[in-house]
């Protein structure tokens, strides 16, 4: 990571990734790719690539097993319906791994990738984050990163005044009455 | 199986099991028992075992993958909340898998277990049976093995019979009267 | 099923029907037809026809109860809102019985279709799969069946290396860049 | 039910009933026995059986075909879980059935009982009532009946004035302050 | 009711109805006028109004209190969200209601509509039926009114046939291979 | 409210209510004499008394109509089930209804009670509060008058600081290791 | 208030607002719009502003704490999934809250945004309204603050006359036919 | 944390806290109690303390806002029903926080705990674990605490080798029949 220079817009593309952004099929990218864009805007080297735990299980016993020492330091998986992704590769390795629950088309309200994420036996905890919450779960990510890592912890406060930034502006819009005709 | 005398009360100890009887808990058992006492109820062999897929990771690839080499027909896999096992047992083998729903205490209402069992994507399915339904579970099983054989088929046939004389009999107690003050 | 010519593209229409695939109305056809397609693929002589638990209560009968002895082997049964025909389906026959819940327009999230189906009584289950799982329950179906057919046995193996095929040429494009802009 | 005398307490066990209460298992008469002492209450003749839609179906076709020759004018039927006795009940007679949802231990909430008989399709329809509300089911059926009866129309009247004076007392009693200390 | 002809294809105008079909607002015809069909087609007379519980309460305490003065001798009463009106208005009759949940646009998955209809204490029941299922209302109502009218009794069996032959249409057309491409 | 004197512990009893509590049966005082123990804490003279919305639904209509001009400022309701008492009463007054859901034996998780006050049409709003909240709807009772009652305006304030003292009572003991073996 | 002349059909823009509109991000304007514009139906000044509990907390504690000093005398605060806003503002203030559950595409049915509101602890009450109900949000404060003014309450009699005279149009247009082919 | 001699069973109570465990109110422990025990188990220094979010509010502010610069650098938040605490102490920092849903009696079926923590807006999530998931928790903010500590690393390792072999310990039992009476 401290080869990333820190002015720069996206992450080395030699860098080694710190965090894997997984999901189990292409159609989950619509909502996954958030989390390569919110690392990218944190400049912090990721890999995102598909592991399908019910089509390609060894695939995942393998990505899994190997995240720590490919040098990946937190995995974010994503998932619908009867989303095992999180919770297994949470079960073959000690990473933290955060859980995007995906509404699915076929999905019960979404209560079915939530509840096949959030509800993980004691010593192998998944991290969920909301329905489709892919951007928080890159920045729970970085979060967690930040512990050692100043940079990140800086980056963290400026994008939280971003935050507040960019809901001033909109109350200050209301108060010139420019919203007025929504 | 051809080994199991029809006239044996319990299947040979010796016969090799052909129903995979799986949990991922020791809490479980209190539930998945039914589906050991229904299986011996129609003599046919079976193994029970835990294979937790959280703890066991290796293990749930192991026993899955080596399942049909063993000689087991169909896997009965149990869970409660983030209910894995069947699934993923399902991703290592193309035998039947079954699974049951447990209710255990922090559940939400069932529903976690249920529906991180049911919403399998296409071409990995678990055929789910009710909350704590491993008695009907076993029964499915035997459905699927009296597709070969004619015994169980028999059995099956006298089974239904056993329920309806069961219900019957409850009728004719209650012409008479004798459920009159419950 | 030996009469079927193995490397035949679809089923011989001479073929006696192995599988039947039942519904309530002419609206699940919709759903239903990717269990058609999917046996089709596998080359297992199917029937699909029209069932109506509530509307044709008879010819359920019929059907269910003459299923074993015109050779059908595994019924296929979807249906949506207070959805009695797998269950009941399941009550006139001692063959497996796989149910697909359909999550019709006015389905309460599609909780109705599933609950109705799965909640069986202990003697008479239901193999529930996902919500228009209809693929899926053809799947379980042919794995049903390959319990007894070498054939099915090895096509199913097939079919799970082609799905991780497809997984992984998309693992391919992601690593090219290819899908970069979806 | 011109025969039974208005002063009886109890309809005249001779009588012919015209209702009919049914349910699937013993289990059920813990609920479905309200039925009976309200329809008691009302000097309405009835049965009381067991009918269990998935271990007697036969008996369940049987049943609801003859209900409305051998002189039953409305069906109870009473059922948890995947709970099909009042819809196929109602598939096989066009007397109105009410139906009772059960919440039996393994029911997800009430819920699965009551959507599979609320979600019926058109033609076919189950007047449902509230869950474990057999003793409502009965007043329901005392009020169809009403509609050719003038007696029942009076005892029903007589019976809101009833519930009317136990809300009124109980007015009265906090009133004095006789509940301040519940 | 004597006084419709039974050749006419609808009701006489000048008859009294003896079917109310209530909503609360405007936008439940869209549901409720299903009700309304169905009944001209069974012939019986019938009048369809607005009657809000919230916002005209005191309309509601007449409508259902004159109701059954004024001839009406079932209630078909629709409603959205915290559906107040069938059970307000069994609150004022002891003729049947029948209850339609009507899924709003801001309804909870039609939950609230169900349970705040079905959901009624001891002695005041609606028969409810499934969501926006106006026109089963309307054939519960013609179930109940046929209680003790012959010409409907025969009219409800024929339209079950009605309902079993277009059934057996779509099996012929299936059979013939007429809905392939579907 | 003038009258009550400040420095009473209980409200003078022969002050005018000014808060009424209403409920649909006995059973709910187990969970509706919280709201009166809070008004009595906060000298708030109050009446608590029956009001069945279907087994009285006339003295409903009467006791809402009445409630302004007898003095009544807030009304406080309850119910389980189909709860109409909140919304029904809010039908015939335009003084604040507060509902508070309980939760009986036989409510859908306490989701039918809250759905059924919740959900109200635009015009006729409930106040709902959380299951079985029947002190908060006290708080929120007092925290309406309070808009124009200085003394109750202290009240709440003390109210909150005492409720701030008590957690810091707890914060203090587990600081001192007072609670270490809870 | 005193100062808002009784036949100006806004409100003075000058007058101190006595309602405040809060919400935490400009898509919820969409949904509370409603509110803003049935205060000024009510001539009640209002002011309405972002606050996010989550973007910018200070802010959230500044305009909560002096929301009473400044004038206001009710809170109107929308929100949706987990919706703290108007808990949190409740949290800092004594006046009273209304919570309006904003159904947000990423919402669970609505269910998150209305029991993140609604299950308050003892002593800090959320006033919560239907899912999207911010028009009845303010209907709500209309009420609270006609507790003591007497054009508001005069204003809202006058306004449950209009909603009356619309349903009771529609009656005379059913009863017409005018509204036949809807 | 270097400070902590590994040898040493309980964390050094001198050392700084590093990971800080927060809950609304007192009966909270009893769940809370499991994340502490979970850190004394892999030797990480703890604070565990009350922090209401609505009756401290402003000590939630300070507690949040301090955590980072008193050295905390996970916070454990567990809540039950409207569960803000997690959400709102992430608003005051950018260190993670792990929230922990509670199932209090009054809970909707632990959703309302869920959901309120769960279903964060982009820019502060939280990291929510199962249901009543304290010990998770606790294992959840270890992951995190590794990435910058190679004893927590190796002992979480350790902690699965130690799940692991309890599961097979249990298989041993199971095998030998120890276990068959359960």
């Amino acid at each position: 990571m401290t080869t990333t220079p820190p002015d720069s817009a996206t992450p080395d593309p030699a860098a080694t990734p710190i965090v894997g952004i997984i999901m189990g099929g292409q159609s989950d990218l619509r909502v996954m790719n958030a989390a390569a864009e919110m690392l990218r805007q944190f400049q912090v080297p990721y890999e995102l690539t598909l592991v399908s735990p019910h089509r390609t299980p060894h695939r995942l016993v393998e990505y899994a097993e190997s995240a720590r020492k490919r040098g990946l330091r937190v995995l974010i998986a994503g998932g619908g319906g009867a989303a095992h992704l999180p919770g297994m590769a949470a079960a073959f390795t000690t990473i933290p791994v955060i859980g995007v629950p995906i509404n699915v088309p076929t999905s019960i309200g979404g209560l079915d990738s939530i509840l096949s994420m959030l509800q993980m036996p004691t010593g192998v905890p998944v991290a969920t984050v909301a329905v489709d919450g892919a951007a928080n779960a890159a920045v729970l990510a970085v979060q967690m990163l930040a512990l050692g890592n100043a940079r990140l912890a800086d980056a963290l406060e400026k994008y939280r005044g971003a935050l507040r930034d960019k809901v001033m502006r909109t109350v200050d819009e209301l108060r010139k009455g420019g919203l007025d005709d929504i």
